[in-house]
């Protein structure tokens, strides 16, 4: 069984760091909270959240897998505002959700968890670079990316953490000196360059968070982590680089 | 002859109830104030709009039939604030009403009152039951419905009054017990499904009115009753059910 | 060389002034300050810019000439906010234009100042009726006469200056008698249609001018002149009017 309350606008934090690249999910439900892990269809980029019980009102589960539309879950929540409270309970002989607040009460069918794609085994990444920066800063330079390429570099240059993107004919370049920065460890040059169709919406959620922590190497994946729920849930994700040919 | 102010947004009151369904009307002007009554090209709405002469800043009027485009007016208003005052003069000979405010006059041609379709004669109606709901929960039922449906279904059981859609997997329900109502009166259970297409326009109408009379029946029409232009004006729809075979 | 920073609701005010009718423009950078002039592809509307030093926070200059890809331009503003200081930079031996704010620099290619078309010269203009108006009342019967028409006619009667538009059925009419004006000379009654292509986009510029100088002739050009950057740049535009045969 599964009945919980969460307030609307920390249902919604954790659902947006989904929905920036993944239209369904697999949840697995426990007595600690709630946690997924999720691979985008082009292998690109993988989330996993953790969220744990005390980021709701109140959480009585023992052990469940459910499988969800985000999109219609999204869409169901779209009318709560700040504030309102979501109650979920889960109609596990029904395979349906009930999402309730503010009176009216959706029934939402679920999916077949086994046709939800698994996440492939990770090896285990140990990027030579660790920066930690505000996360707000991470938007601002992939929004001005955006209007020159369709890709971004973030790298490390002595004591300075760099974000650009070169189109055919302009540049555009954020350096954060290590005095700019919340922390900067490296032992190694590093630069690795992503697609913005998945940092774009990434980077919408990591700007509401005032230390994201970024794992950096030469041409290798990427790992952004930081807190949602105030404090009480972790996203990580990894993001696989662009290697163009020489 | 006419000869008119108002308040723009007592106007624009009066004309979204008719734009709701409509593209043009036809006006009864007289001593007393203005009313309208039309319908939908499909049949399915009606509307009948009082507006008093007591809804006017100042008010002239002998007896006069007019037709509007009611979608040019809106647009000709568009640029009116809330407080401007819309003057409003008729011009018999040359078929066509002056609309000034802030200084800007618009001549507008009239339509051929002949040319408007005619309302048909309804027969009385006099659905069992009376609901006097807060229209704001009629507007919120409504978008929560569109997420999952293209109908809404509106009903009583017992002492509670529903609003509820069902798509092909999900539900959405508001339950509103006595308690919540302003008034519930019925002689028996009745529930009735209307299109969305028509409640969508409508309701926003509603949503504005503390104290909307809705009544109801067993696959019957619904007639929805509140007051505008500050208890001077009266807008009443009559919508026809969606009648499925079973 | 040319080093400056400006404000970017200074620097914006003087692009959007360019942006109403040209994609690309040749600047003259020298010591007092900044000027273009420019024509619109099909001759129609003409724009004399001049922005002095003194709208610069700081400013450099000895003589250059450049040629900038407005839209780009503007693009690479668009996240800037009111107050930002926007750095610029020429590198001249790259054909480069550098532009910083809040930390991020773009580096924006140039274009050949050789490929921009030429302004046409410009007989010397005497309209001769001169009207001076608050801007704001020129915008709101822009935005009156395109619910009407696709032009738009400026003229006087007697000491009255008026706006008007006419489409097939309806009118539209701002009248501003000498007392609603900063000031009326006019030597004979005047009248141009203009269109509303162009008159749309200059008026979101002309509305914010408090003192616009209009002048006037029957069928002529028009001239618009008012002050931007806080008094310290100059706009006038010379738009050419449609006639019609009669």
């Amino acid at each position: 069984m599964f009945k919980a309350s969460i307030k609307a606008e920390i249902m919604n934090e954790a659902l947006n760091a989904l929905i920036a690249f993944l239209d369904e999910a697999k949840f697995d439900l426990n007595t600690d909270g709630i946690t997924t892990k999720a691979i985008d269809p082009s292998n690109v980029a993988m989330v996993d959240l953790k969220l744990s019980k005390a980021a709701f009102e109140s959480f009585t589960c023992d052990s469940a897998v459910i499988a969800i539309d985000l999109i219609k879950l999204s869409d169901v929540l779209g009318m709560a505002r700040e504030g309102d409270l979501i109650e979920l309970e889960l109609d596990e002989i029904g395979h349906r959700l009930r999402v309730s607040y503010n009176g009216i009460t959706y029934t939402l069918s679920l999916l077949d968890p086994s046709a939800i794609r698994k996440e492939p085994k990770i090896p285990p990444l140990s990027p030579p670079c660790k920066v930690i920066v505000d996360g707000a800063q991470v938007r601002r330079a992939v929004k001005a990316a955006e209007k020159i390429s369709d890709c971004i570099t973030l790298g490390t240059k002595g004591e300075t953490f760099y974000l650009e993107a070169a189109g055919d004919l302009d540049q555009v370049k954020l350096e954060l000196t290590k005095d700019k920065l919340i922390e900067l460890t490296t032992t190694q040059e590093v630069k690795s360059t992503f697609s913005l169709d998945y940092l774009d919406d990434i980077s919408k959620e990591v700007a509401k968070a005032s230390e994201v922590i970024i794992e950096l190497g030469k041409d290798y994946p990427m790992k952004m982590k930081f807190k949602i729920a105030n404090g009480n849930g972790d996203i990580e994700y990894i993001i696989a680089p662009r290697i163009e040919a020489e």
